[in-house]
């Protein structure tokens, strides 16, 4: 789906204000994400340069067609030489005094840039565009909720399909499956999906491990449709819930409600995850839970903002944030729960809606 | 597969033999290729950090099995710090003077790296690596051969599933299904699938475009096994081959056979380029043949060597390139035919097999 122009140049506006606010003469993007935010660009390796007034988008042959198509308020160049240099020339040529980019760059590219814009000085513009990412208009919401509805859709279909002698593998193909059925473009990520003792493993590796009777199925899923992505997890029991995992579940359920509770508008997400947190110390088990409680979701499966011990920053309306946590138990198994929510004016939307009490686990 | 140490073993020493001509005394690598090669580590978001004698892999909690199993060749450091400034605080510990990196690293990276080896002289080391992975070892051979089985056969089976009103979109994720259910890990590449006007563009997203009795199919397609990739193209036609077609294919084919006649151990790639540009140039339609013949496959699906109008480095034994030539008619389609080929001592093996002549291209 094309982004509206109100969008882009809404999100122009917001970018413009931020390099006027740190007396930013012009800025360098190269990172997909960030060209396809600002100017809808949908191919790929190429840069936009923007000055106070005027912007480029920089990319060649291939893409000059899709470039008018989806970027029609940039002026497309189709770059002879080195585009960093090619930018950097551009914004020397159009009084920019200093030139922002990001430290993600590559050391060449820096360097291109650098030499094209001999006499600008570079300053450093990590974080801008993150930040303005992080909040996410009622335009991007519905994108956010194309990609969840298709992951729990499909979900829904894969559970049906899930038989005892899977391999971890074939779980995971027949999930993906689901979802490029329904249009996504492909997974968020790569899918985990973990049997057993593999589920103790926050990142683990679909395998030949195969799902047993009385088995622990952890999948960690989601979509990407339309350019943004979706998370979610569920953890499944085939047959029976073995007694030693209820008592867990549930207290990581307890300890998901605790987290949301805790997730408003104002407040800094520190707040959620020290929630969810003592939930599990209150039951001497925090040692098991080694990550943190979240992170945005977008144009990026992992972006700001976090919810973690370290999170300050207040949380603003608009952002979009999985809470996930999760009890790891080392040979065993575990459990991990995750939903994405929305930080409203007034506290917190849950967007996703798949089932998670104890008895919908079994299959 | 786990890579056998008596691979990697061979790899690390023609490292340092290179190291040792550039008198670098540490080298930092820290893409997942490289690390891949000289480690056998299968994580990511990793680094080695080598000197002449001690090689470290830097990496954190997630993967430490995963480490020692892989990698068992390499010291495994989980790190605390930023990796970077550890890896340079690592060299600067083991008396490196110089330090070697690769300016595609991310200009955060490369200062981490200066902040811990202070007094260490940083030194760029672009192109070390993908010189010494450009040649394939027998072992790597057989890698490459399985990931190219896997398409071909794939390929086999998603031509009989080809029907007309068939989307690009809906082809190309069939094409991905096949190579999916035989064990790739995924596509090489966004596969190209492009029907009728679509195929003129060498780098045509599969869209919603039908394909229709008469019409015409590029196929751009690779699978990715055990890390390693394949590339081929064909161009199908649906119930019969229009006549506009017939004379374009079969050029394309020749140019095809004159540039592989000229692949050659110790000949520069520019030959088999200009080899088959010759061809199009009797026929005034070099013009129409916008891209390079080829490129190096291999843990990357594009890298070192290239045949272009710029390759003037000679060829090895034990490279392995596609031979891609191509007619492209822009808003009515084009012709790419591709195979992959292996530089010998004696001259040049096709490593692909799918028929390829014009009666085979109808379907």
């Amino acid at each position: 789906m094309k982004t509206p122009e109100s969008e882009i140049r809404l999100r122009l506006e917001k970018l413009r204000a931020e390099m006027r606010r740190q007396k930013m003469s012009a800025l360098y993007l190269n990172k997909t994400e960030d060209v396809f935010y600002f100017s809808g660009f949908t191919g790929s390796e190429s840069a936009l340069l923007l000055t106070v007034k005027k912007q480029w988008l920089l990319t060649d042959f291939r893409y000059r067609e899709e470039a008018e198509h989806s970027a029609p308020l940039f002026e497309t160049l189709l770059c002879k030489g080195a585009p960093p240099v090619f930018a950097g020339e551009l914004a020397k040529k159009n009084q920019a005094k200093t030139l922002g980019y990001s430290t993600a760059l590559s050391v060449a590219t820096l360097a291109g840039l650098r030499k094209g814009a001999r006499g600008v000085k570079p300053v450093v513009a990590d974080g801008m565009t993150e930040k303005l990412r992080a909040v996410k208009s009622q335009w991007e919401i519905k994108r956010i909720l194309a990609a969840l509805c298709c992951a729990e859709e499909s979900f829904l279909a894969f559970r049906k399909k899930i038989k005892a002698g899977m391999t971890e593998a074939e779980l995971a193909l027949a999930l993906e499956w689901e979802m490029r059925q329904r249009g996504a473009e492909g997974v968020a990520f790569e899918l985990i999906v973990a049997v057993d003792a593999n589920a103790s493993r926050p990142h683990a590796h679909a395998d030949k491990r195969k799902l047993k009777k009385g088995g622990l199925l952890l999948v960690d899923f989601g979509a990407r449709l339309g350019r943004y992505n979706s998370d979610l997890t569920r953890v499944l029991f085939l047959d029976s819930i073995p007694k030693f995992w209820q008592s867990p579940y549930e207290l990581v359920l307890a300890a998901q409600a605790a987290g949301i509770a805790k997730i408003a508008s104002g407040r800094p997400g520190k707040e959620a995850d020290d929630a969810a947190r003592e939930v599990f110390a209150a039951e001497k088990c925090e040692k098991l839970f080694g990550h943190s409680l979240g992170h945005g979701v977008g144009l990026e499966v992992h972006e700001s903002p976090r919810l973690s011990k370290k999170s300050v920053e207040p949380l603003q309306p608009g952002m979009v944030v999985t809470v996930e946590p999760g009890l790891y138990f080392p040979g065993k198994g575990g459990i991990r729960i995750e939903d994405m929510a929305l930080v409203t004016e007034t506290g917190v939307k849950i967007l996703s809606q798949l089932p998670k009490n104890l008895a919908s686990a079994v299959i």
